[in-house]
Parts: structure tokens; sequence; C-alpha cells
């Protein structure tokens, strides 16, 4: 149960790099990210999963020097579309028809509307509205892996043109936005395993309005 | 299990307003975003649950007249920081030494460098980097309410402006930034709950750096 590992989960600070996590789990991590919802459907961001050292050693100290990076098997990289176009748009919506069985005015209405009102708007404006989906997706990602009891860190920081550069994105019109390393927390070398997990109290964190 | 719920979860379009969602089911729902995590520990937004029935009425013109906004049980409403600022970042501080047993150099040191980062930025951009959070938790929202075989259905597609108002944010330093309406599916109104759920296959989807 998700509900039930949410105190299990933490940021990990230290993970062991003799316990990778398996594929199978790994496996099942990418099928939540995929699963997970987008604006319109388009999932405009594609998930990118780092196995290899070289890349990871390279990644590392472009991203604070956090050893998680190395130390955990497995770095899920996610990169969303330097902008929306017309073409990205069609190729969603010729996928839904086909595999609804044909298109139809409606599918067609939405989506022409759709690119109407983002292919005007800037590069720089459809690019974030793509990098919110990449956070629902770690949202699925971090659940799916707690669920699993699979450790976990979210990363923002790092530099994201030289791990674009690293992974060759920019020519895929991609642009990074979070990093995910996954592995296994290493008890006796996390600072933070052990400290309390804080958060704001339902009082101030949440107003219901009856 | 969230992962077992994957399929089953979707945008409900038609939800039954003889349906209500327990109280039970919005607490743990409620409970998973507050322990979604945040970047370095803000979780510069707030969580409104709006269970007002003349407030949601109010809404849903302003939300291209979704009907789910009304014939769901309770609205959940993300609204992010307009801004950081010290006071908001010294609130987690304090509240962090005080569950841990104090301040330290390493935790004053931290959040001390996080406010040279974010107090010279524009107003948007910290709002922008705010409301990327509050992702995360809707990501946490869904995964949650799939668990519980709860139907939900986020939505972008708002005056955010407008919702403001409705519920006093902009006095409270707010911005909304995501709807989540909660509630059951009425399968016989419902367009889209039998249709196949379309995803980008893993082929395209995911990159695999071995």
């Amino acid at each position: 149960m998700f509900l039930e590992k949410l105190n299990w989960r933490y940021a990990t600070k230290k993970m062991d790099p003799s316990k990778p996590v398996s594929e199978e789990a790994v496996a099942k991590i990418v099928e939540a990210v995929q699963m997970a919802p987008t604006s319109s459907g388009l999932q405009p961001y594609e998930l990118l999963v780092v196995r290899n050292t070289e890349k990871r050693a390279a990644i590392r100290p472009v991203a604070w020097d956090q050893a998680q990076i190395t130390d955990g098997s497995h770095l899920l990289v996610f990169a969303a579309w330097d902008n929306y176009s017309e073409a990205r748009i069609d190729a969603v919506v010729d996928q839904m028809a086909e595999e609804r069985g044909g298109m139809t005015d409606l599918l067609q209405g939405y989506y022409d509307r759709l690119k109407a009102m983002y292919l005007p708007r800037s590069d720089e404006e459809n690019y974030a509205h793509a990098a919110r989906q990449a956070y629902i997706g770690l949202g699925f990602a971090l659940a799916a892996a707690a669920e699993l009891g699979v450790d976990s860190t979210p990363m923002e920081g790092f530099d994201p043109e030289k791990v674009d550069e690293i992974l060759g994105l920019k020519e895929k019109g991609l642009r990074s936005v979070l990093l995910l390393p996954l592995g296994t927390r290493d008890e006796s070398g996390d600072w933070l395993v052990n400290l309390k997990k804080v958060r704001k109290p339902l009082s101030t964190f949440v107003t219901n309005i009856d």
C-alpha cells in the first residue's frame, strides 16, 4: 500500500552501491510514470533510465556532487519537450484515433483548439507547461517506489544544460527537468534517515471550506 | 495497491452526485498531499478542501463549466505561494529546528543559502517554482485516490484569478494552480469511462542508457 509508506519514504541521502534495485521493480516504477496523467493527454516529456556508470559519473559533478547519482543503481531523468509543435500534437491525436477506432470530429476539434492556443505561445511558456506535467510523473514514480520499498531521491538541483549535453537531449528537442536516483538506503551512512520527517500540520496546510 | 489501479483511474468526466466520497477517504488523500515531498521541504503551497455547495457552484462557470466540480462531493484546490519570503522560509526552518531538537549550523546555513538564491528572484519566477511543487502533491493525491477507489479529475483549465477571488486566496498570498474534484464515476453518463486509455508505448516514451 502506497498510503502505508508515506512515512517510510524520504529523500535518501546515502545509498548502498552493493544493493541495486531489481529490474522488475524499475519496470513497475517506469510503468507508473508512463500511466501518469498529463494535460490533455499529451505526455509532453520523456523518461530516461540511466544505468550506464560513465554517464552517471559524468552527471554527478554537474548535480552538486550528489552521491546518490552514482551510489544508486538507476538514474531516472525526466526530460520535457522544449516546445509544443503541430507534429508532436498530431502524433498524439493520431495514436488516440488509431487506438480508439478512428478519428472523430470531437477529437479533431479538441486538439485543433489546443494547437490554436499553444502554438502561438513562446517556447519558454510551452516548455514550462510541459515541465509541470513531469512533476506529476515524478509524484507517480515516488509513490510507486515507496509502494515497492525502493528508495529514491528527487532532485531539482543540477545544471540542466550540462545534463542535456551529457545525454544528448537538445538534439531530441528535450530539456532535463528532474533527476530521480533509485537505490537502497545505507542506514549507517545516512544523516537524514533517523531524523523526524517534518511536515506542516493540517491546521496550517489545509483550509476546509464547508 | 496503487500500482494495480493505474488502469482503473482516469480523468472522470461524469460523477454521480448521489455517491459522495467518505470523509475517511478524503482525510487519507489529504494526508498523502501533506506528506508529498517538495523542494527543500518548503511545502510552498496550501490545500483547500471545498465542500461548500455555493462556492463550488461559483467556481464551475470559471472552470469551463466542468460538471465534476459540483457533481463530485469535494473539490481540492492546490494554491501555491505567490512568492518566497524570508518569513515563509523562516517558519519552515523554525519548525524543523523545533521538531528535530534545536537549530544547527547545517540547518541554518542551508536555508540561508536558499534565501540568498530565492529572495532576489522575481515573484513570478518564485511562484512558478512553488507551483511545480503542487504538481507533486497532485500526483500523490491521484495515487492515493486511485488506491482507495476514489474517482477524481485533475484540472488546469480554469481562470485562476477568478478562483482566487472566490476563495479569497490573494489576501493569503496564494494563487490557485490546480483543481481536483473527488467523487464517484457515473458510468452510464461518462463518455470516457469505456474508451481505451491511450499512452505512448515504452519504446517511444522511455530511453534506456545502459
